[in-house]
């Protein structure tokens, strides 16, 4: 039986599953492929830790270049993770003919137009299914399942962590600040979690999506991103009595010619599927002009659930070589002639349902000015909510906006947070397919 | 730019889609695949109707063996349907030496193992993702993206007539025979709905996953098949007051070397993310040893969602065909010389938890003697419920049961039904992932 030699760049949690999946299922793999994958070098700088796995003599290294150098080695797999030594050992890689399966979205996200016009160059590969949503088929779902649509939307909620988060204390009514404790405590979120909460780690992904999806180049810069540091629990408690869910989602839309990409705490109503989706799963819809809308649900992180992509994506390209056909499929949906630059939306420009949310002073006539505000910026008020005094004087005044242009309510927001009865900044929401 | 020329046989509903697609979304396709899909030959008995396609001269024929014989057609596909003029038709489009794609659930789950063998000894390929769950890519996933995993369960709503019923029947609280005639009204089932409401239809599907899932021959005659057309409004209210959903399931899981699978109206709790997929629509809950829980949910049927799927795998062998790799992924997931006949576990031999329901009259000691019979056969309740009188002086008493052999829980229902006080067939619904 033939054998496809494979290198692991990372022995972390996920290159730590790949390794487990090729020993514990490789004959199954086997049997499917047609050939054996055999795991030649994998590199990590601690060898000392117990992975729970027997490596055979010689196939552990700490040397990194020792699998990139392999002349022996057809595919490397690089479960590294960021920007400097990965890409490196990417680009000397590719250098030397090997393909490459990534889950290395903050890679990709920036300086993925870069890596895949050098694979083209060199006629190799660069896959990257574990890059996004875990073990969920979102990549392959879109370049060969939906081939046939145009897509007209993806709408998903690709961050374990913040999901955790508002998941916690939308069902257990707890302050954004303990969930997140908890979160670290049971291990979903970073000691240092700014990437995940402030919605920079779905941006990344969002960002290879939206390029797949449209032919667009990559382009991490024009998406607008705004985390879930400063959802409250009022918030979610007012969206929860109002029919809604809040949930950090990844939003892009091809319209008029220009792409409306964004990451940002949206509700959406308890009839969305993705509503549904708690604690760390992750899940994507899809509008397709044939399929019209589908969902792909599932561990969008963790060991084996990543694991599971990383081989799907090695199996593919392990087919390939076996059949002597490199690029049987192209990288980015699109034949690489076909990609252009599509221009994006700025927020501003887009227009949405709100909610929003004032602390005010206690006193008469504020309704009246905030109202006079909104509507001075052609803002149509749907419901107002005014709760019982809270502290300081101030009491909480909720609305649900018709549709409205986001410059406009940015503008009166600013105007009305500048009123001498406001007492905080306001919040803002944007909700998605407002009942 | 080369051109991959196929044929349609069947300008149906899905046979329409696919024209549709192929002329609306041409070049969308072409920017992906680097080549163009050409429809050479159309075929239907009715060329009269209007199709709402402008089709070039000389594509549409009532002859279906100018599509089959037509030398330049690389790719047959086979919407007609049925199994008598669809199989002849395919085997001769197969020793023709074209590639077929097919949405016949009904005859790969009859004829499959000797079309896959016949397709392999040509060289050829059967591609099938539009006969099960329409545009979910059901197939694809299991083949490709859970290519590391072994398989735990496939658990899916295959069947959108009976998920159209039997959510009318909960959300709208109307009677099955009602219902089965708005669906009917509105398109949604067929005339003679047999196929679909006694569960064979969501039957073939199984058939067809359960072999690309464990790598076993397909064998529609050991799946157990119970359709939804004893289902009361009853069952279905005293389901929602106990946190459960009735669903028709497809089911198959591999346990102790033998195959669970089979088809029947299951008891599913509030939190199994299948019980929110109302109407029309279909979702498949896949569990992997890597990957745990995943679901893929979208439209089960209908012209464009089934279309979408028939050009993925029809673009799919046009890549092969461009590639010159026919047969890159295997047809069944597994080699051909891996596919075994794995033994499917009788029904008789499953355990479950269950829901029954008796008509009694209301007299002293029914409960009793229900209970005795089932503690005779190791049966242990769960919970009783016994409602107010109903007519002639029968009332409904509604248990729920911990896990038990189904032996011999239909063995004590036999016992039970023959008592005197007993004034109807005992109900039984199967429960899973039980509260």
């Amino acid at each position: 039986m033939r054998e496809i030699h494979i290198g692991i760049l990372g022995l972390g949690t996920v290159g730590t599953g790949i390794a487990k999946l090729i020993y514990d299922n490789g004959d199954l793999i086997a049997s499917r492929l047609g050939a054996k994958l055999t795991l030649k070098k994998a590199a990590d700088i601690d060898l000392a830790r117990d992975r729970g796995i027997r490596f055979p003599d010689g196939v552990l290294t700490k040397d990194a270049l020792e699998v990139v150098n392999d002349p022996e080695i057809d595919i490397v797999l690089e479960m590294i993770g960021g920007q400097t030594i990965a890409k490196d050992l990417i680009l000397k890689a590719i250098a030397g003919g090997k393909h490459i399966v990534t889950a290395n979205k903050a890679l990709l996200a920036s300086s993925g137009n870069m890596l895949f016009k050098t694979a083209a160059e060199k006629g190799v590969s660069i896959a990257f299914e574990p890059s996004v949503g875990g073990c969920i088929p979102i990549i392959k779902t879109i370049r060969e399942s939906l081939v046939g649509n145009r897509i007209i939307s993806i709408t998903g909620i690709l961050n374990g962590t913040c999901n955790y988060i508002l998941s916690k204390i939308t069902h257990e009514g707890i302050s954004f600040q303990n969930s997140l404790a908890q979160a670290q405590a049971e291990g979903f979120a970073e000691a240092d979690p700014t990437l995940d909460i402030e919605g920079f780690d779905t941006a990344h992904k969002l960002a290879i999506l939206t390029s797949i999806a449209f032919g667009t180049e990559i382009n991490l810069e024009d998406i607008y991103v705004e985390g879930i540091s400063k959802i409250t629990d009022m918030d979610i408690e007012f969206a929860t009595a109002s029919g809604y869910r809040i949930k950090l989602l990844a939003i892009t839309k091809y319209t008029g010619g220009a792409i409306d990409v964004r990451v940002h705490p949206t509700m959406i109503p308890f009839e969305n599927p993705l509503s549904n989706v708690n604690g760390s799963l992750n899940a994507v819809t899809i509008k397709g002009d044939a399929v019209g809308d589908m969902m792909l649900y599932g561990h969008g992180a963790g060991m084996m659930p990543t694991a599971s992509a990383a081989i799907s994506d090695t199996v593919d390209i392990a087919r390939d070589l076996i059949a002597g056909t490199p690029g049987r499929v192209p990288m980015q949906s699109f034949q690489a002639r076909e990609i252009r630059k599509i221009p994006t939306r700025p927020i501003d420009e887009i227009s949405s349902h709100y909610y929003v949310r004032f602390s005010a002073l206690d006193r008469p006539g504020v309704l009246s000015k905030i109202s006079g505000i909104l509507g001075d910026h052609a803002i149509s008020i749907k419901s107002v909510h005014q709760t019982e005094r809270k502290t300081d004087g101030a009491v909480p005044i909720f609305m649900l906006t018709h549709q409205a242009r986001e410059a406009e309510i940015q503008t009166a927001l600013a105007k009305i947070a500048s009123l001498a009865s406001i007492t905080a900044a306001p919040a803002l929401i944007r909700i998605e397919g407002a009942r």
